[in-house]
């Protein structure tokens, strides 16, 4: 069997590790999550970084620091994770769901300006698949109204938007904060783990606070103060020195991944162009205002008993593909209190939406016959 | 210099994490996850466990599963760390801080009873350096009360109160929930890590989901339901198995582990007795209703300018010591919401307590200098 994701381990993972344990500082904040801050903030241009447990975390960090409030609005696309409205409710928000774009699962920027009300008090965009929302027009909009802008770049790990005169913008640096998944099924992991990035200056001194379970400890650690106590809300988001360890291996070898993982994007992109052509089954598309990291390659089925069938007969065939999302504004916990638009196009990604094994250990023998088997699906399916 | 802490590894850590990566599994709730759970549920008899990326979260988990709400009460030691506070404040409870134990930085069973009001949801005790609150008074005044019980149970690992009949009852087996600590600074660590206990049936279910951020995965994985989604607010708690398969090494070890502890506490309780009899120097206690699972060694100085001085002079003769916790109820966060009680005890513990260094890997001839060099500064500073 083909398994949809298989956690990459790229080289010096274990040897990292064995040098945090012998360093005897196991706890957060130590040599390897500097380095992998470092890394971020110099490569990207990232204001300031913080490793944290999760990406879900970080995105905690992000409405603490926004100082949500019971009754705030925040607006987002419903074809996402949980933990980008789970975040958002835990501060007694009220999450205001904005439909995805008609040829990608982004959120349409379109959409948003008419869902702005006075107790707005934030955009979240998620760049689904790694592929960039549209920055320009979404940051226009948020200035506008005087509301924040937070990336949700769970997926989107070294990747750009292209701007209108054509400047590749890295995604995490747009927002005033950002929050990155490194868990095992991302472009580059650390089995479970995250990243805030904080670019507007007014939050990074909080930032640090809230990171440190609500202390100025980080402060102490400087010599900018004398002891160290609680001033603020927080929680324990540091992330292990044994984790960290793992990410600074793969950062090393960021280049490697990315390059590997989009020549399999590529490949499984022409061996499925009759898929497309014959079949009206539509392939993933990156908008043109976005570079591609290779994070998902995904096809969008034309019904939901078609991808059932096709996920059914590649499993007969060893391979693993799986769907995604179930739209947030149709879910058990929320339906009752979404205002009740319809959301199409979620509900379209939500119901035929399938995405194939991608990762950096799959060979170009495995890629060719589970492009084959999708091929012969179709060709026997439309007969 | 003899450092205060330094971070146990015990034998088979790096065996474990090389098989969890061999295994193709890095995220949580594997392998590792399964095996530590499993431990903690047999040994001690607790009904079901967890693991999180720490004790904050799985004390996060607590506040959210007993449902606290703005205005909510919740009853906890001043004398604690800040987590046991922020996860409860975080869900917008008001904290009413009680004062310590005259003889032990416990909180005082005695004055609880006074403090609970028709907001009072929860009791939260705090097992301070693994030392057994008085149990069968506090689970007591919940049942009268009809209020919550949850076990800080951070330092607490593998230790028992003692109950009336003589019976041996394993901390955080007790309270309706707990939460222990895997922190670097712990007996049994990972890094950075911790353990929900969820002793009360009502809680179970919830609180797989609540892990599972706010999914039903775990449900769907075990074949009760056809596909999860949002079902419930949530995080994600999971801890990774990279860190768990460290953990795992460390349980397989906790015999070996707790007795040299235990050895190193008794060699510092013996050399440190004139300490306490010619100077007033105040030798932790062990109250009799508990056992020691020797997580710290203190000492209770006769002032703060005394404690600096012996600090400072270990310090000169390369041995660190460290006090512990600020009052919580006058730190800069909580003093304007703190009512205005005074907590003596807590407060003294604050300004006199200091910590001596403990842990696996010290050497008695260390233990024997560090005790040598504490007796020669009384013998001085008392002339």
């Amino acid at each position: 069997m083909i398994p949809f994701n298989k956690p990459c381990t790229i080289g010096n993972e274990l040897d990292y590790i064995k040098d945090a344990i012998s360093l005897g500082k196991l706890c957060g904040n130590g040599k390897y999550t500097n380095k992998c801050q470092s890394f971020f903030e110099e490569k990207y241009g990232f204001k300031k970084c913080l490793l944290t447990t999760s990406c879900t975390d970080a995105l905690e960090m992000c409405a603490i620091l926004l100082d949500i409030q019971a009754g705030d609005e925040v607006i987002m696309p419903s074809y996402t994770f949980v933990s980008t409205s789970n975040a958002f409710v835990l501060r007694g928000a009220k999450i205001v769901f904005a439909d995805s774009e008609s040829n990608n699962p982004n959120m349409d920027c379109n959409e948003i300006e008419k869902l702005i009300t006075p107790r707005t008090k934030c955009i979240v965009v998620v760049h689904y698949a790694g592929a960039s929302c549209d920055m320009e027009k979404v940051a226009e909009i948020a200035k506008k109204h005087n509301i924040f802008l937070v990336e949700d770049a769970a997926q989107a790990v070294d990747n750009y938007y292209i701007s209108k005169t054509g400047n590749k913008i890295p995604l995490g640096s747009i927002g005033n904060l950002a929050a990155f998944s490194f868990h095992e099924t991302k472009n580059i992991i650390c089995g479970e783990g995250g990243m805030l990035v904080v670019n507007d200056e007014n939050f990074v001194k909080r930032s640090e606070i809230i990171w440190e379970k609500g202390t100025n400890r980080s402060a102490y650690f400087r010599g900018e103060i004398d002891k160290y106590g609680w001033v603020d809300v927080g929680s324990s988001f540091l992330m292990s020195e044994l984790t960290a360890a793992y990410l600074w291996a793969q950062l090393e070898s960021i280049a490697k991944i990315q390059t590997r993982r989009l020549e399999v994007w590529n490949l499984y992109n022409s061996l499925l162009k009759d898929v497309q052509s014959k079949y009206g089954c539509t392939l993933q598309t990156i908008p043109s205002h976005s570079t591609n990291n290779a994070h998902a390659f995904y096809m969008i089925c034309n019904s939901t008993e078609e991808r059932g069938g096709l996920i059914k007969y590649l499993k007969e065939n060893d391979a693993q593909l799986v769907f995604h999302y179930l739209s947030l504004h149709k879910s058990a916990f929320y339906s009752d209190k979404h205002d009740g638009r319809e959301l199409p196009n979620a509900d379209r990604y939500s119901d035929c939406l399938v995405r194939l094994p991608i990762y950096y250990d799959i060979t170009n023998e495995q890629v060719q016959k589970i492009a084959e088997k999708i091929n012969s699906f179709y060709a026997d399916y439309t007969k």
